[in-house]
């Protein structure tokens, strides 16, 4: 299993993106590279990529390409999202589909066009770069058709799926052997109205991409319950593999406050990691993240300054350390006969967090018993 | 009569900022000096200056200091706007005042703390830049509060106006002897539930701006008529000579497309230029723009790309060789003793294109008689 971190600049987040200072992001990276881990994600910002519907920025374009080969001369592979998109709470939307140019980035042909040549454009030349293994289409984007955006853009299951197939495709065409994918948050697994479908989640592109984050339904029906937070890691991988047999990538988990305090975020890495030595055909887990955000950075979810596994001066924090040994430590289990939960697929609401089918699954995992989840239509 | 341009970069307009070719800049100026001007407007983009309500760049503070004193090295003094905002249809709004951390950018205390310490560096930093003349507030950005835009900030005149004088106050205290300036676009003049109001115009920072677009009211109502056109820029200096009696700046006026075809353009130009000689209180004039916007950048409306005085390789157009022409030839005149059209201050709308009001001073200027405005309360 490859184990790798969300790389979160420590000199200017990604805001870095305008105008990078290279020693930093190099110092960053013998950080990072020191923690054991062989991966990282890239989040480029998508307005500064693509400042106009017409026009790729080829400096920009250029900064990634050059933070793609410095991760590697510290023996550090890359995932490029291209999309943000949506990052932290904050959104980065170019001018060209906000306000009088507003547009559905999800369906508009204009826009999609547009998405289409960054798309193309940065998988023609990451194809290249040495270091680089595939594209993601945009972190998180879905959420922008999430009916709980303040701003959602209305979309269909087809059209959700027409637009992710067609970007991938675009994709995959440029960079036959990149492992290209699209990501979620859970509401993929868990809201029935969310367009983006858990079938598309695990078909789509290359690796099922899995988001583990504690601070959603799981937390607000099990925050008191330390080993509900724990197992919630492998229940969405176990929920991922009941959706699609294939590859999964364990791709954004980390320890938020308040659920998890910084005393505990070292052994919540390491009681994590634990429970997915043997979860079914995960690949790759990636840690969020690098780098606590600099306290300097105003209106940051409060959370988001303390999930680093180092700190804003590339000094390893106890979570880091326990990556580090649990890296060391890791061993894969065959996953062996087991039982399995089924559920109904057509309602995913009732695989989240607060139903019976968590609660069950969650009563064997404390005693020991992964179960498997399958789907019964 | 100060004359000048707005500064439209030829590469990469004014997505430029987040990584400036100096050459093609100092190219650009070149160019434009050429035209006999003696300044520029500049428009940095404000989610480059200030990606966070925490943070402002100094790279991109940098930027601008560098861009002014190269202009200076042309003889081209330099205003600066700071809050963009607002540019050719597009917004430029940071992430932290938008969706998920939506904000009225006039009124919520957070985000006008942010502007404050922008604005006041800037004002600082420029206040010791040789050919930095001062500062703008923001182009337009009025328009975030008028009902017409897609997405208005509610906004009181107490507000309008304490949010103004605030962030006027705190330029004027960095940088004693620039001058500062808030700009409109007609609504100020014309709307009677625009929050900002013509006394603010006429009061507000060191001198009073007028932007005079012909696609505006007087196209509507006056389209066929070429005098009615040509005559607007001085109706509007009238009417903000009548709301306050000192220092006006027509800081944008422009010869777009389809109203003006590009064959007239130069005519147009000078035939405006010629309608301003007796002015009063005006002191300079700025004309929009340097460089056509290149076609390779898409969704602009389509005026915007033929409004250069020079085309977007630096050769001069006709309207750029008639610029220089009218500068060599400008002499002013006094105003003389005139007679003056009065109006009710309490009803903007009745000064606009289509009123009475407009219609009694066209004719009369069509003979040859520039009269006054005043208001009668």
């Amino acid at each position: 299993m490859r184990v790798g971190v969300t790389d979160t600049p420590s000199e200017n987040w990604f805001h870095m993106w305008a105008a990078p200072s290279y020693s930093s992001i190099d110092e960053d990276f013998a950080a990072i590279a020191e923690l054991g881990v062989d991966h990282v994600r890239l989040f480029p910002l998508w307005p500064l990529l693509q400042p106009n519907a017409g026009w790729i920025d080829p400096k920009a374009v250029d900064r990634v390409l050059d933070v793609v080969e410095l991760a590697k001369t510290h023996g550090l592979d890359a995932e490029v999202d291209v999309l943000q998109g949506h990052l932290s709470s904050f959104d980065f939307l170019p001018s060209w589909v906000s306000t009088w140019h507003e547009a559905n980035i999800f369906t508009e042909p204009r826009v999609v066009e547009a998405e289409e040549r960054l798309i193309r454009l940065l998988a023609r030349e990451l194809s290249g770069v040495e270091g680089a293994f595939g594209l993601g289409l945009g972190n998180e984007i879905v959420q922008f058709s999430a009916a709980r955006n303040p701003h959602a853009y209305p979309l269909t299951q087809a059209q959700a799926a027409t637009w992710t197939q067609r970007l991938l495709s675009v994709a995959k065409e440029q960079w036959p052997d990149g492992i290209h994918s699209i990501s979620f948050d859970e509401d993929v697994w868990f809201d029935d109205f969310m367009p983006f479908t858990p079938e598309l989640a695990a078909s789509a592109g290359d690796v099922t991409t899995v988001h583990s984050w504690i601070f959603g339904k799981v937390g607000e029906h099990y925050g008191d319950d330390y080993d509900a937070l724990v197992l919630f890691a492998r229940y969405l991988v176990e929920l991922a593999n009941a959706w699609g047999n294939r590859p999964i990538w364990l791709q954004e988990i980390g320890a938020p406050v308040p659920l998890i305090s910084p005393e505990r975020s070292a052994g919540f890495l390491t009681d994590v990691l634990g429970t997915l030595a043997s979860a079914p055909n995960l690949e790759a887990v990636t840690w969020w993240c690098s780098h606590d955000v600099n306290r300097k950075f105003a209106d940051f979810p409060e959370l988001e300054y303390s999930l680093g596994l180092l700190d804003s001066q590339n000094r390893v924090k106890p979570a880091g350390k326990a990556l580090k040994r649990a890296i060391g430590a890791f061993v894969e289990k065959p996953a062996g006969v087991r039982g399995a939960l089924s559920f109904d697929g057509t309602r995913r609401s009732q695989t989240a967090p607060g139903g019976e089918l968590f609660a069950a699954w969650l009563e064997a995992a404390k005693e020991g018993q992964m179960l498997a989840l399958e789907e019964s239509i």
